[in-house]
């Protein structure tokens, strides 16, 4: 029987942790852990993921602050809006929710994000610490939540060989840094591969763990991966599907009927990584309110 | 017949393109590039290395200061001196010679140098640009040097498979994240590999090209590399020889002897990875000149 790793119910689990982590930060330290997210423009998308955020805070227990900016907001506003979010005491962790419009530029409002704050963990700075371990800082959400899946579902990554697809900023190569760390969750031994491997086939199928984060749906087959093997599925993509009543479904980057049969363990799309995201976001937030309190929680 | 990859010789190549681009921001930009390296106490080795460099500077063209400070400066002492060559215009680039000694926090004296002046590209803003490929920075020197002795040598990494074995912050992490880079010497499938690494020789075999920087005396035998791979040697260790009148020889990770048979090229020690470090200094204390006067040479 292959195993599913379960997102949504990993990250129920963090969660109730989390919401106890609150009621301890509030109870012992007096301190409300305050999130802000700030949206620039009218973005369905956007939109969609901050209220997301913004609601999954609130039922933690966390405050959490809503900016929304028009469009035309200029940099200097925005910078000016993160600026007052910094020096915010009820504030422990500031989203901007990306990608920001095309006349700002994004590295610029990034890098004026207090890092002590920064939970999305973005920030040059950030990226940083997780590279050399030292210091205090937020891991990228999503490829932490990747590591959490991991541990928690009983394959912990250390001495294990897992190739990570996909060099982006947001996933790939923060997972990368996370799983090649001295630390829980780390000590493996990892490969990158991405657009420029040759032969990946020959890759994945190296991988006691394959973590896939291409945004290409189903590429990922099943004479692509070793049997016993446990593949995360970071992918979430829409494709056309004339059956479906909205005319499309999601779908992962890994072809799934086919994977499973040789996987010893794999995580769905949708149920999968997915639900990760929001709860580390959440946790970077409890983590945060904790440190500025000098709490161990 | 193996070819032999002199850090030596291209060494001795980057550094005349340096000296034509130092008499071009002279004559051109009426900037001479300077270079301040800090020491803190008399360790024997660090007052070689800094010397090393302070020479190798100024037969470049580079102006270069040393300061020399107490084992017992405090750390405030050492942050106001850093301080104070970040707001020197004549200065470019700073190296604080590392170790520190015990009573100084490292991270937080490396944190206080000015990013546009980091040339030893330890600063968390210089290793996350790296990571991230976003805006300007330096990469670290010995890392840096490995991929131009690649690439000068013939063998640009852009779709090879590099196995990387050690994952310090000053060679192992950063070498794989110029590797993995979207640019010239980068584009490379890059595997690390650790302590932690299970069946080390298993991966090592699987390499295209091969970076060994473990610190552990020849130590990569001839059976734990690929025919016809490429292997660059980053170690530099001292072991006991009562045969040399020093009583010692320098040798790498690499068992020379062995691995030269099975490798289509390989670096040596000495003569290798070591020329270069230097040189990748001088080189990023150049960039941040031009870079200060908006130069493109």
């Amino acid at each position: 029987m292959t195993q599913i790793i379960s997102g949504r119910d990993i990250s129920t689990e963090i969660r109730a942790e989390l919401r106890e982590k609150v009621s301890v930060l509030k109870s012992d330290y007096g301190v409300t852990p305050g999130l802000a997210t700030v949206l620039v423009g009218s973005d369905p998308a956007s939109q969609m993921y901050v209220g997301m955020k913004n609601k999954a805070a609130q039922a933690m227990g966390i405050h959490s602050e809503q900016l929304t900016l028009e469009t035309e907001t200029s940099e200097e506003e925005l910078l000016g809006a993160v600026e007052e979010l910094n020096g915010n005491p009820e504030i422990h962790g500031i989203l901007v929710q990306l990608p920001l419009p095309d006349h700002i530029d994004e590295a610029r409002v990034i890098e004026a994000i207090d890092p002590s704050k920064d939970v999305d963990g973005f920030h040059p700075i950030s990226v940083g610490r997780l590279a050399t371990g030292s210091g205090d800082y937020f891991a990228p959400c999503t490829p932490a939540g990747v590591v959490e899946m991991l541990v928690r579902s009983g394959h912990d990554p250390a001495g294990k060989h897992v190739v990570v697809v996909g060099r982006s900023n947001i996933v790939g190569k923060p997972a990368a840094a996370l799983l090649m760390r001295k630390a829980v969750g780390g000590n493996a031994t990892v490969t990158i591969a991405h657009s420029r491997t040759k032969d990946l086939a020959a890759v994945t199928r190296t991988a006691d763990i394959l973590v896939v984060a291409m945004g290409r749906p189903e590429m990922i087959t099943g004479d692509m991966v070793a049997e016993g093997s446990v593949v995360i599925d970071v992918g979430t993509n829409r494709v056309d599907d004339e059956t479906r009543e909205k005319g499309y479904r999601v779908c992962g980057d890994v072809l799934f009927d086919e994977v499973k049969v040789k996987a010893a363990a794999i995580s769905p799309v949708p149920g999968g990584v997915g639900p990760m995201t929001i709860t580390m976001l959440l946790a970077n937030t409890v983590k945060s309110a904790g440190i500025s309190v000098g709490s161990v929680v």
